[in-house]
């Protein structure tokens, strides 16, 4: 527990420059004509005062043992920029006339280029779960400090706030002090019409202290800030605002959620609040402030922060022997790998964490579990929280990985993963249960659209390895790695892939490489190109095409984001090019080929007699129930299909 | 409120079938060898009381005035099925038979293609949502029947939870009868250790009625079904339960969760229940029963259930005469359509509905609102729950019509819209606020991956209009179509497409064609597609291409998903093509279209001389905050970059 704490400043002082502050919210967003005025009033004394009573240095922005502050409806950026302005992170004017400008960090949500935010919101409801990655930081590396997050009222109805709830109850997260601006307004009117909702009985269902308060009272805040310290579990702080607080005709009107006032309106607004002009002053000069602006943006003279966390400490030490020989599911090669890797280091580097929502002997997590328990985060059936507390975890130096089913740790939380990925987090998604090969569980566990999603994520990373020795390579390769990787697998055992003279094609001496595509054999005919489960499957083709006397290149495509584009250029001057992917065939492996083949085309390194006709062997449409080699067999992907899909294509008639 | 009722069978009645099913759920998941028959156990009881007292009739499963019994645990298939079949609805042992085999109806979780079964479900969390949905459509239709939705402890988690209670209260879905099976074991363990919760208090925090039972004792089931009938307002029935229940050596195991017995184990069980063998006698003749599994498989001659929903009640009146003549936004259009549609039918065909998701103003429904509030369902900031509940309520003759911006009603409920599209559901989802036209909220309100999204969803289609005019004549083209489609806008006002003698292109005689593209301008140099919100932007970079002497086609494309392959083949032989989108490059349009060159290329339709160069013009990464105008620019897709950009092209070159 902290002693009781006095804020930097006088609340006399603070309320002072709150006028300053509510003035700077309403000429940034005139000048930019858009933003949200409403919020950013309300929320104003709350941050004034959280940012004066917080542990930060804005000399050192990222000092290691700082409080934090989370501020989850993000777009109340005008108050965030305007109080860590006035607390000395940056100039106010900057912020004032480049709000919202495109080249410069003020964004129109709270975004992480800009020093003293800590996260980036946009999305509601996520800001919470970010926190919890915070306090669980702090708990394992043992900082006294203290994570603040504020948050909007009609958020509130996000379901993934009952999720953060639960997890911070559990693990004990007494360092978060949550605070909710209750100003009864949302975008359709007020809370309780658009969607009622006792937020207070919500907290206090899940076990969280709640204060009440006058959000606008300074005495009050600092108590509550204070008192919030001296109480043993999560505490949430209901204060009570007033949207457009100050300015009488923006008083408790929604219109002005996310509309900025006129000029007119704004010197009212100033005549009201009582603002001393000075760099803001308006009245005669909005005029020059826009020139200002628009000489900004043309000249591109942005202002620019170099804020870039500390450096991932990396360097884990991995055992590079490991080698399998016999049939074995992939999933075992990353548990075996991630519980290796924390045995290697254990004592020496633990800056390692694992998170698990209730699928542990599935998603193989049980060994890292067992060699580093307290590294170990089960979170229940919540992936939308946890998809986002992970990332937060990841940030700032624990290499942090979530594993689950396919359907759950990416289907149902791709938006959590892209504003982690906007955020510049360093988390490592694995995904067991991808494809058909999940089996009798049916089609709302088949993940089949794993590339298709995470193509869109421009910071995402993806592996999708062949079999249990390219996985354990993969997860010592990912270890080492910063930045946002998605590793995907399906469920069976699979063989090993040898290569011609039955020696592990990924053996000692293979060390995964991103990019790199696997010459699993080579052939004159044609190019059968492949990735994850199903190599084993093209494998057996190539071989029995073989007999026929049909010789095709087997080339395994580990990176399907990321394809070697020699590997098309010689597969296109080879011959015809067969696609084969245990994934909805639209957007994987197939589709990002055909598209490469163009890409080359375009670029004028092939000619356009080289461009090859390419067949796609991937799934078609939702699957059923059934064991995963029936299932294949129904959708025409058990290796007798493919061959006779491959001798019946023109490719066979020429022959 | 329903009188006191009684159930169907007597209770000793009940009681003895349940030793029927329980046999049958340990038999099923031992010959398919996997299964959930833990789940299974627990919840038995409470499915044998809730369909013999639900008004159901397994001669008339989709009797219009049914009740409706959702099972939200997906996974306790077996129990499901083996209830549903001693209740009449079809043959046991087919059932026990074909569990999990590929081609029969009886999937691992739990399938529409049952007789008896109303929603599929597998991702957690999501049944309630639909419960609120159907109890909806009770409403809307004065039916005065009965929702229930038998849920897992473990999924309580879930954060959509919360979300579905709300809106119940909200909504006074006082017809919502839902049952916690509390057997407090997950996947990892006891509850109260994976994930503490008080799921009796979360509940009453939202204004839930609780009733608390042992949920293996008929009399006290029958007494809750009938009190919660009583009670106005949605109940919820927390019944505690033994996991594995009836068979000792499985009762309050959380390993049979997911394992099925195997034969020796099954025998003990059996004998511990005292079954009576009959047709699921499994004692000697466990190989006779895999040999008739085996047989059915190979011939393929599994069970077919013809269950057809009564067809949606279409024919909506439209208004063919609109037209737009001045620059306007495309989601006003959708606001006037839908507006127009509800008034042209008021009193005569009123099965349509809007839901939203605190954004009215902003995603224009607020005119809908006005003819018909009665249909119109303000949601609040809850989109998980509303992407169900909406796909439910669709299902059974409502044309509903989900409306929000692309990153919370696209990107956040991927995997709602799934679900929904598993479940056959007829939902119009209507995406304002996609692309860079978004502006200054930001990366996180920059929709740039609708289209790589839904082009994983197999029964989805995609509507991307180019202007005011084309977006009236798409919805009103929706508005009669069953299935699943999303429309996605920007936000800018766009002006009107013309031809080149000025003509408003989408004009009188204009109907929307799902897969036609519109040739705006032809020409003999090569071609230019777009789609969405840049035609206006694409007509003046052909414009000025022209009068360099660069003659181009234009080619809209409102339908990326299903793009017509003769404009393809015809592009292919005209010369050198470009794409131009609002959207992420590596997914969108430009991605389709070269897809769609190499396709028609493999199907022989051209040859590899045709095949030409496509230069992709689109969004390749993360943007920022500003202007739409602004960020077009600072990605090159503004007019002048544009037409720079393809003067660069070694198509300039060549010219």
């Amino acid at each position: 527990m902290k002693e009781r704490m006095k804020p930097l400043l006088s609340i006399e002082k603070m309320k002072s420059l709150s006028v300053e502050a509510k003035a700077s919210i309403l000429a940034m967003t005139t000048l930019a004509g858009s933003g949200h005025p409403g919020g950013s009033m309300s929320s104003l004394d709350l941050l004034m005062a959280l940012y004066h009573f917080a542990d930060i240095d804005p000399k050192d922005p990222l000092k290691q043992d700082r409080d934090r502050v989370i501020v989850s409806h993000g777009h109340i950026s005008p108050a965030v920029y305007s109080v860590l302005a006035l607390r000395g992170y940056f100039n106010l004017y900057d912020a004032i006339l480049q709000f919202r400008l495109v080249g410069s960090p003020f964004e129109g949500h709270v975004a992480i280029e800009v020093p003293g935010v800590e996260w980036a919101t946009g999305n509601l409801g996520q800001g919470l779960s970010a926190a919890c990655g915070f306090a669980l930081e702090s708990k394992l590396k043992s900082i006294n400090n203290r994570i603040y997050c504020l948050m909007g009222d009609g958020e509130q109805q996000k379901g993934q706030l009952g999720e953060a709830r639960r997890f911070a109850i559990k693990y004990g997260l007494n360092n978060i002090t949550a605070i909710v601006d209750l100003n009864r307004l949302q975008i359709c009117g007020n809370i309780s019409e658009v969607m009622p909702q006792n937020i207070k009985a919500n907290y206090e269902s899940d076990g969280w202290g709640v204060l009440q308060i006058n959000g606008h009272d300074y005495d009050e805040i600092i108590d509550a800030l204070n008192k919030a310290q001296q109480i043993d579990a999560p505490v949430m702080i209901l204060a009570k605002t007033i949207m457009g607080k100050s300015v009488s005709f923006m008083e408790n009107k929604e219109k002005y959620h996310g509309a900025a006032l006129n000029d007119e309106e704004l010197i009212f607004a100033f005549r009201e609040l009582g603002v001393e002009l000075s760099e803001i002053e308006y009245k005669n000069n909005g005029a020059m402030h826009r020139e200002k602006r628009q000489s900004i943006k043309e000249q591109k003279s942005f202002t620019k922060f170099e804020i870039e966390p500390p450096p991932l400490d990396l360097d884990f030490q991995v055992n590079k022997d490991k080698i399998y020989d016999k049939s074995i599911d992939n999933r075992s090669a990353w548990g075996d790998a991630i519980a290796d890797i924390a045995r290697l280091n254990l004592g020496s580097k633990e800056n390692l964490a694992v998170f698990d929502c209730d699928l542990m002997g599935s998603v193989k997590t049980a060994d890292f579990q067992k060699v580093l328990p307290s590294h170990f985060f089960q979170a229940g059936i919540m992936e939308h929280h946890t998809a986002v507390c992970a990332g937060a975890l990841s940030k700032y130096g624990f290499q942090t990985f979530f594993a689950g089913f396919g359907m759950f740790a990416l289907t149902e939380v791709y938006n959590q993963l892209r504003l982690n990925d906007i955020n510049k987090t360093n988390l490592k998604v694995i995904l067991t249960h991808v494809g058909l090969d999940v089996g009798e569980d049916g089609n709302t566990h088949h993940c089949i659209d794993y590339i298709g999603l995470v193509n869109n994520l421009f910071g995402f990373k993806l592996i999708v390895p062949a079999d249990a020795n390219q996985t354990y390579k993969a997860i010592n390769y990912m270890v080492n790695q910063k930045g946002n990787y998605l590793l995907a697998m399906g469920r069976s055992k699979l063989d090993i892939i040898k290569n011609d003279n039955d020696e592990v094609f990924f053996d000692k001496n293979y060390e995964f490489e991103y990019g790199k595509a696997d010459i699993i054999c080579e052939g004159n005919d044609g190019s059968l190109f492949v990735t994850g489960s199903l190599n084993g499957t093209a494998l057996k083709v190539v071989k029995k095409l073989k007999n026929e006397g049909i010789n095709l290149s087997l080339i395994n495509i580990p990176t399907p984001l990321q394809i070697d584009e020699n590997v098309i250029i010689k597969a296109c001057k080879t011959g015809i090019i067969f696609t084969l992917e245990d994934h909805n065939v639209k957007t994987g492996l197939g589709s990002l080929i055909s598209q490469k083949i163009v890409e080359v085309l375009t670029s004028q390194k092939i000619k356009p007699n080289d461009v090859k006709p390419v067949h796609r062997f991937g799934i078609e449409n939702y699957a059923l129930s059934g064991s995963s080699a029936d299932l294949y067999k129904s959708m025409q992907l058990d290796v007798d299909s493919i061959v006779e899909r491959i001798r019946n294509s023109e490719f066979g008639v020429r022959n």
